[in-house]
């Protein structure tokens, strides 16, 4: 499903404070957290560093004095209270972040190879200066699991945890099963369509994976996993003919991230395809999709599901991450400040005739000729529009089962024509009026 | 999946502090908690309130000290600085929440009859009083749901949610699908299984939903929405005839909590049967499970799914809460102290060789008797117990697939077994070897 944002509704400025943050990088990710954050006056931009000062940027009412080609400029500006690392690669980063962090600064970042790799040392000096590094958006794109996994699955020993955390792979694999390409025709076309890069090896190789599955890891288990130990292997040898065969067995196949702890051993953590069975819920995720699916002792199996990747979706995981940190700032003496819930007042809803609907309506009627043509008209008097009419057999009394599926209209529209199908003399009864999600 | 805890594995006191906890309610979600929190030394009950003072507890080393039979004197004790309240019902427990809040204590609650009608009131009690009012429990048991809406998706707009809820409903619509029953027979070996209660009402009439959504509204719309506004028609007037009609058209149904925002119009908020398209990742939430579906304008369409009910599965979310709470009370100068990641050291890991499995393998080899007994021998030599040997037709060439599927062995035997079988004379080649979840 797309994502767009909506501009319009913006939380008020408190008015007791405002946060003032820093940017290096300002692709795609950047670019969407910048847009992201318009809707919140409180959180004010002072430097954004980029690769070509002179690009145009796909962004409204952009002040050019804040824009840096030095990152180190962004880094080392004492106002930045906040930066958001959104460059990538992992030498340059990882000494802005450090001098961020030295600097007393909070850093935001989206770094997955960085984070993988470097990430013990920087939470350790993160911690030193008490200061935060958060990134929510290094795995799996919007979907919150690193902040599930750390605070709400707290009470947990994880057991096991099962990831499809690359878009790449699990879109070729999904097309391999679906269409039956082979892999060379499946890559092809995920390049065509940008859901896979020129050089595809970091992703159908399982690296990118790797590094997903290693930072989740050393979160679970509160011990930090190099990614360089997690054995990998990608997809490249499974063929049309592995999925059809594992079609038949009640399987499908999936590039699966695995991390499994016992108390007695290692961890055993590693990337690369297995079969799932059609019942577990990670078969079910397709194409571009990622899903996590983790079992701990106290709350069983739970299964986080969304978008990988993305302007928008990593901005939403970047920004969440900005926004608990800058609560935190805005409100410096509230113990817990991102756990505090506030309604601002309370809320009339819709009446549910004015709610919109496609409806499924299910009639029998007489088995005469004529009846679809009166239900139809009986739709259409009342504006209900019909995607489709159709007959699903007759009962054994020799009256006939009708099924309506209309386009969307109001409840109240629908009522109405259902009131008029009922007092047609053909109907018996109005079987089931069910609406469709 | 079934939950067992693992008692083993405990947190390491911090030494520096500890937190004095207050329980009213020592039923199902209570015990649980209790055992959850047996991992926290540092957390320490003062007060512990029941119903019948005399019951036999199934939890370990109880000190009877500390139990009551007035939940009173649990919300008046000043050494307690957290109340845990898991008794339910609405006004006894409303009344306890709002004088321990009223007397600076943090309360945690699984209470979702109370939030969703009072919650409003009582969080702005707790914000005036500067302590937090937290609810994960309250919302499909240990599914990280409220969380993650407030904290993760807090760059979002909401603009559509859409939940199964009800486990006992969603067991039900399972069986009349996957069975063919009636509601009535589902209904009733829901009620032998234990996941419908004698009196079915609050679930099947569609109450308990509308209560969990009215919460999941207020929180993502910020405003507070009264649950008796809540449209609500429940799934007795469901047919089997209706979910196979559905069936055929590519559909399931559910009983869907829906709620949807749009700039210009009342929030639309209510709770009925729908048809939910196969390829809806709602569609394959099967039995007692629960999911909420969300869609965010910057993150897209995400999914959380598990158990939405339980002893364990609802302490964990309690838990979460309650160590979320305690982790600041022991940091007490840290701003957000929740969002400190803190690994302790770096862990090896298991060797690939170490690992076990399930494997899946596929040989290529002559099409001559007695092919199967030396694929069979082969594995036997390694340890590698065969679940299933099935020949997969025969190639262009005449030569024969043969697909191996395994027990759970270890990585090096069948690395050895395959070794033997690459070296026996009418093998061709190893097609596949692929590892099963």
């Amino acid at each position: 499903m797309e994502t767009m944002l909506d501009k319009s509704n913006t939380t008020p400025t408190t008015g007791v404070n405002t946060v003032h943050l820093g940017m290096v990088g300002f692709g795609t990710v950047g670019t969407g957290v910048y847009k992201v954050l318009e809707r919140h006056p409180e959180l004010v931009f002072e430097k954004i560093a980029v690769r070509d000062t002179q690009k145009a940027r796909q962004v409204e009412g952009l002040n050019a004095d804040l824009i840096t080609a030095d990152p180190f400029e962004v880094v080392r500006d004492a106002s930045v209270q906040v930066v958001i690392e959104v460059m990538g690669g992992v030498d340059i980063a990882k000494n802005l972040i450090t001098e961020a962090l030295q600097n007393g600064k909070h850093v935001i970042t989206a770094n997955k190879e960085l984070i993988a790799k470097h990430g013990a040392e920087l939470l350790a000096l993160a911690n030193k200066k008490n200061v935060r590094l958060l990134f929510e958006g290094a795995v799996a794109g919007g979907i919150p699991i690193i902040m599930p996994l750390k605070l709400s699955l707290a009470a947990n020993q994880v057991e096991v945890m099962a990831g499809i955390l690359n878009g790449t792979t699990n879109y070729i694999l999904t097309k391999m099963s679906q269409e039956g390409w082979d892999f060379e025709t499946a890559l092809k076309t995920a390049q065509e369509k940008g859901f896979a890069e020129a050089d595809p090896t970091n992703d159908v190789d399982g690296f990118d994976a790797a590094y997903k599955i290693a930072i989740l890891s050393s979160i679970a288990f509160n011990q930090s996993v190099n990614p360089e130990d997690v054995h990998c292997e990608g997809i490249r040898s499974i063929t049309a003919e592995d999925i059809q065969t594992a079609d038949k067995l009640g399987y499908v196949i999936k590039l699966i991230a695995l991390a499994k702890k016992s108390a007695d051993s290692n961890p055993d953590i590693r990337v690369h395809p297995m079969l799932v069975s059609k019942h577990h819920p990670l078969a079910n995720v397709e194409n571009e999709y990622n899903a996590l699916w983790v079992l701990g002792d106290a709350v069983g199996d739970v299964m986080f599901y969304g978008k990988g990747a993305g302007e928008l979706p990593t901005a939403s995981a970047v920004c969440a991450d900005i926004l608990a940190v800058c609560r935190g700032l805005l409100k410096g003496n509230d113990p817990i400040p991102s756990m505090t819930f506030e309604y601002q007042g309370s809320t009339p809803l819709s009446s549910i005739e004015n709610t919109t609907n496609r409806y499924y309506i299910q009639v029998n009627t007489a088995d005469t000729p004529g009846v679809i043509g009166n239900l139809g008209q009986a739709c259409g008097k009342h504006g209900v529009s019909l995607d489709s009419v159709m007959q699903q057999g007759t009962h054994a009394d020799g009256n006939a089962c009708i099924v309506l599926l209309t386009h969307e209209v109001t409840e109240g529209e629908m009522q109405a024509a259902l009131k008029d199908i009922e007092a047609q003399p053909t109907t018996q009864s109005i079987g089931a009026m069910i609406r469709v999600l």
